[in-house]
C-alpha cells in the first residue's frame, strides 16, 4: 500500500455486478488516482477475489466498518440498498457517488455529468452525488454541448435500448431466446417468435429476440414508464432547464450493449448543421461520425466498449429551422454507468486533493 | 372460368416476389371479387405455377399481350420496371395500382389509403393509382383517424424497421448473421458482432443482427435518406396537408416482419387521451392495444400476419397539451404493401362494377 500513500481511499460498493465489473476495468485504466481501493458487495459475495489494477483484491461484506476511512464511495446497488447505506457512508465522512435512482431527483443531491455540469458536484449538502440513468447519459453530453451554444427548448426522444440495461438477467434472456428461435421460420409467420420463446421472457414481459418491446421500467401516471420519466426529469436537472419540454418513448431492442437514441432537438433560434457539426466535433466526450454517403453513422456494434457519446445523422429539420435531428449511441455500461461514476469520483478526488 | 363471368380481370405483376406471395394469400381470402386472375412476372419466372384461390395458375412473362384485356393491374416490381410498364398497362385500358416509388409523388397519380382518402382513387388522369411506402402505411391509418378530429400540425417519427422491408435478401442476411453470432460472446465486448459477421452485411452496409442501423434507402440532400423523405412527402400527400411539419429518422432493427414507429403528433389544439383512445378504438383498420399495467402494448411478434395498424402507449405529452405520443406497429408485407394494394384494387373494382 505504500505506493498509494497520501492518495484518497475509494470504496466500490456493488463491485461484483455487471456495472461493477466494468468499473474495475476503468479503475485499472486510471490506476494512479486512488490510494486503497476497497471492494464491497453483499455478504454472499464476500471472500471472492477480483482483479483491479493488476492485483487480486478480496471482496468484503457491506457494513459500517467497511465504509470507515473511505474518502469516496461509488455505489452501484439497488435503490433500496443505496437509500439505506449511502447516508451511512456519508455520515462516516465519505463522498458518495451513487448510481441508483434513490437520490437523483433529491434537490440536495447534485446530478452530475462532468462534461456538462462539473460545478454542480461541489455543492452536496447530503454528501451524495448522483450518477444519471444510462439512457439519459447516452445522449446528454452531446445535447449539453449543443445547448451551451444554441439554447435548448424541446426534446423528442425515442430509445433503442440494449438488454444489458436490465442487468445480466437481460443478457441471459436474449441469449436463451436467440437459441430458441434459431430453428424457426424467424418470424415470417404469425406467432413464430412467440411460440419459440414461450414464457421465457425474463425481465422484459415480451420476447425480445427478433422483436422490439416498447417498455422499460415500471408504470408511472398516465401510461408513462419510469425510464421515460427519468430521461425527462434528469435531462432538465442536469441542463438546469426545469421547464424543458421533453417527450420520450423507451423501447427495448435485441442489442446486448449500447443504447441508441433518435433525438429531435428544438432550440431558441435558427441553427445550422455546419455549426452543430463543429460543436459536436470538438466537444469533449463526443465523437462525430457522420458521413452516410460513405456508410458512416454510429451503430452499437461499433460503439460497444468505447467511452464517448457517438453522434451521426446530423440534419436540420426540413420544416423547422430551429430543430436538429440526431442519432446518438453510448455504451450503457461505460459512459452510461461505470465511466461517468468514475469521472465524478475523480472530480471529487481532485477537489479533496486541492483542499 | 365460368364462375368468374362478368367479374373484372385482375393482373398481378410481380407475382413471385415477397410481396407478390402475400398478395396471392390475400386474393385467396377475398376470392369472390375477381374474374380471371392473371399472374405475371419476369421471363425467367414464366411457366412456374402458384396457388391462388385454391387453384394452380401458371405465371406468364410480362408483355403487352399479357397486359391486354385486364381491368385492374397490381404492380409490385422495381421502380424502373413500373416506370416502363405501368403506362403500357394503362394505355391498354387497365387501372394500374402500383406499389413502386415511380409515381407516388406525380401530381396526376393519386396516392391512396382506403381508410384515409378513398375519394382520391376516383381521379386518375394517368390511369395509375399509387400505393404508399410500407413505413408510411404502418402509421398513416391511425394518424388519419386522429387528424380527422384533431387537425394534425406536426409529426416527429422514429422507425424500427423490419429486414423484410429490404426483400428476401434482407431476411436471408439476418438469418445468416444470427447463425454467425450464435457462438460468440453476443456483443458484450468491443467488435464481437462485427468480427462474427465480417463482410456479410447484405443490403444493410452494417451488421443488423444484435445491432440497429440508422439508415434505410439511398442518400438524398442534406444527409436525409430516401426512406425518410418518403414518409414526409407521402404523409403530406395522403392527408392533404402540403405544409405538414414532418421529421423522420429511419432505423433498421433485427426484426423479420412488422415495422414499428414511435410517433410524436402535434395537433391544432388541446387533445385528450380519452378522446384519442375512443377514436383509435373505433377507427376502421386500427386496433388499440394499450394497457401497459397488464403488459399490453403491440410488438412485432404479436402483430406479424395481421391486417390492422396496432396502436399502444397512447399518452399526452407532459409538456404540450396539443401533442400525443404513440407506439404503432404494422405488418410491412400486408397493410404495408400487399393488403393496401388489394384494398385499392377492390375500390376500383367496385367503381367499375357500378358504371
Amino acid at each position: 500500500m505504500t505506493a498509494h500513500t497520501g492518495k484518497p481511499t475509494l470504496a466500490v460498493v456493488g463491485a461484483t455486478g455487471a456495472v461493477g465489473r466494468v468499473m474495475l476495468q476503468i479503475l485499472s485504466q486510471h490506476a494512479d488516482i486512488w490510494g486503497e481501493i476497497r471492494l464491497i458487495a453483499s455478504p454472499r459475495s464476500a471472500g471472492r477475489k477480483l482483479a483491479v489494477r493488476g492485483e487480486e483484491v478480496e471482496v468484503v461484506a457491506l457494513s459500517e466498518e467497511a465504509l470507515s476511512g473511505v474518502d469516496v464511495a461509488m455505489f452501484d446497488v439497488p435503490d433500496e440498498i443505496a437509500r439505506q447505506w449511502a447516508p451511512v457512508a456519508a455520515a462516516r465522512g465519505a463522498v458518495v457517488v451513487d448510481n441508483s435512482g434513490a437520490f437523483r431527483m433529491d434537490p440536495d443531491v447534485p446530478l452530475v455529468v462532468p462534461e456538462v455540469n462539473p460545478h454542480a458536484a461541489r455543492s452536496r449538502p447530503r454528501g451524495i452525488v448522483s450518477n444519471p440513468n444510462c439512457t439519459t447519459l447516452s445522449m446528454i453530453v452531446a445535447l449539453g454541448a449543443l445547448h451551451a451554444e444554441f439554447g435548448l427548448r424541446e426534446l423528442v426522444v425515442s430509445s433503442y435500448q440494449a438488454v444489458s440495461g436490465a442487468g445480466r438477467a437481460g443478457v441471459d434472456t436474449l441469449r436463451q431466446q436467440l437459441s430458441l428461435v434459431a430453428g424457426t421460420e424467424l418470424g415470417t409467420s404469425p406467432g413464430d417468435v412467440r411460440r419459440a420463446v414461450g414464457d421465457s421472457t425474463g425481465p422484459f414481459s415480451e420476447p425480445v429476440a427478433l422483436n422490439v418491446v416498447p417498455w422499460a421500467g415500471s408504470l408511472r401516471e398516465d401510461g408513462w414508464s419510469s425510464e421515460e420519466m427519468k430521461v425527462r426529469d434528469e435531462s432538465r436537472k442536469i441542463l438546469g432547464l426545469p421547464d424543458l419540454r421533453v417527450a420520450v418513448t423507451c423501447v427495448r431492442v435485441p442489442v446486448v450493449t449500447v443504447h441508441s437514441l433518435t433525438v429531435h432537438a428544438r432550440f431558441e433560434g435558427e441553427v445550422t448543421v455546419g455549426r452543430a457539426r463543429e460543436i459536436l466535433d470538438t466537444a469533449p466526450g463526443v465523437v462525430l461520425f457522420d458521413n452516410p454517403g460513405a456508410g458512416e453513422f454510429p451503430t452499437p456494434a461499433d460503439v460497444v466498449g468505447t467511452d464517448p457519446t457517438w453522434v451521426g445523422r446530423v440534419r436540420r429539420a426540413l420544416d423547422d429551422p430551429t430543430a436538429l435531428e440526431l442519432f446518438v449511441c453510448g455504451d450503457n455500461l461505460r459512459k452510461g454507468a461505470a465511466l461517468n461514476s468514475a469521472q465524478i469520483a475523480e472530480l471529487v478526488a481532485a477537489e479533496l486533493g486541492a483542499l
